[in-house]
């Protein structure tokens, strides 16, 4: 993997602080997450990135799947009079689509959106498939590639081709629809703090920042190490909009024809760019061990008998921790030196590293050094197993948790205008206020500022007037700059 | 699952003899594993069918893993100018393409192919990527859905989008290429066959009808059960010619430039077409434990002490099985009869049921009853995950040994056209002859028997004149009529 290495990548990494655009861009093309490609807009996630991208992909959807979601797939492709079904949901997307005009040499009677999410062709076919009571609630979830035009790109976290899952639900009641959309809310984020190690808080977005044909748009939003948010996931409740133009009936119990109500829920790959935002260091990537591709690198140092009895002595090494389930990289290349070594994987983010020498081989011993804090551990062999184990989850916890006292250090109660003022210039993070709920206000703040309203937090009271407007405060918002 | 089953659903299926293709066609919807879309020559892929296709993948995936790629992503999109640099492959290509014109309210610059297959993108990757020796191999797959234009739709067979992987590697000599080429071939044989319970023949496709852009292509051909042959997978060495046309090069160990060698090699969703039509019969599928999504399902039936002994009991079961690590599911609705429930889980083809009654509680046992032969036994409990195991193992060996008897069976050695005619007009099969290797007599064939060659089979030596021509045999070849 670490073969494709070119000359003509970066050789350092900028500082953080000097310049944290230019880090992220640097630490993604040198740990080999992507690379730009020959398409506007696109990008090419490279096999390491890749490989975060599975673990991360496999984690959420087997939390998709216990909480009683099938995974299923539809068409790539929707006709142009399909998506503007929904009125408000094709005003959102309309100005995003790629269509595809031509099949062949061949122009096409309608023009195809290439799917910028699939509520329209998935509505389509839930109206076919729901005809009783019987047949809900039905929880579907699809994992796939979705399109929306993007003049900028951004590694992960804007492009205009990218990977996602999107589920959607139908079900019998407005309850049930609105459990639901709590309940995936709920999982997203437990994969994010859980998973990821990203701490989040969790809201409904504002009218303006709802999505295209929702009733109600929860999000999960990060901070990430620069001060700006990032949301990480959404989950919509739909109420019964997409039921109406898409025509989902259904017969209750009571012989009645009912519309059902449907929720909608994405999570994409811009949580790799999360996740490197939220953990990476000036030296480069820090990965969580539930979702790093590697967590144990072993890296033999050439001297004494090598051949004869260190590099032997590491292979067993790496059996042994393989045979424990971890998913280890022997890097026993001869072009490099172990000092370039270390620094590689640490720029790479790998969990631990087992350094092994004659020494080591002597004493029956190996090295541990751990990636977050570089603290080291002289282990014997036949420990190494358990006692990597209990590092990786040390490493998991403890990356939670210095992400969390950053966001919590970075979460500011604002009671007036200078001092928010003063904050988004500054050190920016999460901006706690009361607010009046005003829209025209709510985009006077994001002109002014460039903050936005993350998320309104529907389980706090407002205990004064609006910290802008001063009128009487209807909400607790969240306000940040946001990626 | 079984939940949205439809009225205008069909109720029944046509029998196999009296009608294959609608055979086919009402078990893929009858079965719920696809379904019609609104979007021309699309296929929706249902829970139950897409549970299939992730068993299927995931099993594929970690053979493809254990070879040593691993799996990135690239762009959807071609801009046409790359698409056109590999001449014969865009020729090739070009009357199936979907082109994007327009992003958003804009016309592009230049249109964008949505990939019908990635070689042009990834090939243009890889001549960032290759500089040295020490770059190669460079071994990377991909999974993802391409669309190739098609006037008629089949379920899973032939559909304009379908989901597949692609593997993409460069070399540093023809040889690796060449040995690359063949271990994948065995690697997509072995899939095949452990998995999916699917025999093959493998073998060298001819000029006519290789990829567009190689120098050979290998394929792995399967035979359906009514006599026509599948093209399960294809595994293309493709020489230097996308090296040349994208600029692939690498300083060798001797300092000099030379091109690099590359392969590439593919499967798609068709396998799950192949798998219905190898193992189904008249009452509907049958599938291969390995990836079936349920093994087994349970039928508690509803007399006696019904929901204070029968249904707990068959809860236990249930949960007895799962800790077992195997997939299971409980019957348990109330608007369906047992009988109703048989039928259906036998046409959904889960391998094994287990049934019980108030009659099995009392006797601490459950009846265990397998789709393929309806064999039954009885088990006592606490022998159950035991006996399913044992059951579910005969029931994978078994059934690739009936696929491979109907196979064999259906091989017919051929000397003349008369004898060659006479069985394309009846039962059809592989037709394997000795064949002089001449395209236009290759076409000529075709056009009065419909049989294309499958392949040529590059470890038989021809013992006689060709079967056709009479002139000197150059191949022993497979001929048979393809989906």
């Amino acid at each position: 993997m670490a073969k494709n290495r070119n000359d003509d990548f970066v050789t350092e990494i900028t500082p953080k602080s000097e310049d944290f655009s230019r880090w992220y861009t640097d630490v993604v093309r040198k740990a080999e997450l992507a690379d730009y490609s020959p398409v506007k807009g696109c990008m090419v996630i490279r096999p390491y990135g890749y490989a975060l991208w599975e673990n991360a992909r496999d984690l959420l959807d087997a939390r998709i799947k216990a909480t009683g979601h099938m995974n299923a797939y539809f068409p790539l492709f929707i006709p142009e009079s399909l998506l503007k079904k929904e009125a408000e949901h094709v005003e959102g997307f309309a100005p995003e689509v790629a269509w595809v005009t031509h099949g062949g040499s061949n122009e096409l009677e309608e023009r195809l959106a290439v799917r910028p999410t699939s509520e329209a062709i998935i509505c389509s076919m839930y109206s076919k498939w729901v005809q009783s009571w019987r047949d809900l609630p039905l929880l579907i979830n699809q994992w796939g590639n979705v399109v929306r035009w993007e003049k900028v790109t951004r590694f992960f976290l804007r492009t205009t081709e990218f990977l996602w899952q999107e589920g959607h639900t139908a079900h019998a009641t407005a309850e049930e629809a609105q459990e639901e959309t709590l309940k995936m809310l709920g999982v997203y984020k437990d994969f994010l703090e859980e998973d990821l190690g990203i701490p989040v808080i969790t809201g409904i977005k504002t009218e303006k920042e709802k999505f295209a044909g929702a009733d109600r748009t929860y999000a999960v939003e990060a901070l990430m190490s620069d001060g700006r948010a990032l949301q990480a996931g959404t989950s919509h409740n739909l109420g019964q909009n997409f039921a109406k133009a898409f025509d989902i009936q259904f017969e209750d119990k009571n012989q009645e024809i009912q519309y059902a109500w449907s929720t909608s829920w994405g999570m994409t790959t811009r949580t790799i760019g999360a996740l490197v935002m939220t953990h990476g260091d000036d030296n480069g990537l820090r990965l969580p061990p539930r979702v790093a591709p590697y967590h144990v690198v072993i890296v033999p140092i050439k001297a004494g008998n090598y051949e004869e009895e260190v590099l032997p002595a590491a292979r067993e090494l790496e059996e042994l921790l393989r045979t424990a389930g971890l998913r280890v990289y022997l890097d026993d290349r001869e072009e490099y030196t172990p000092g370039w070594k270390y620094n590689e994987w640490e720029m790479r983010g790998v969990p631990l590293r087992a350094e092994i020498g004659p020494r080591d081989v002597k004493n029956k011993q190996t090295v541990l050094v751990r990636r977050d804090t570089r603290d080291k551990t002289f282990v014997p062999i036949d420990h190494v197993p358990g006692a990597a184990a209990t590092l990786l989850d040390d490493i998991q916890t403890s990356m939670l948790s210095t992400a969390r006292d950053f966001m919590e250090t970075n979460t500011h109660p604002v009671k007036d205008f200078d001092k928010f003022r003063e904050i988004m210039s500054g050190p920016r993070g999460f901006l706690k206020a009361n607010w009046c709920g005003d829209r025209d206000l709510e985009v006077e703040i994001q002109q002014e500022t460039s903050a936005t309203i993350r998320c309104l937090l529907p389980d706090e009271e407002p205990t004064g007037p609006c910290f802008y407007s001063g009128k009487p405060a209807k909400h607790v918002a969240i306000f940040a700059k946001a990626y």
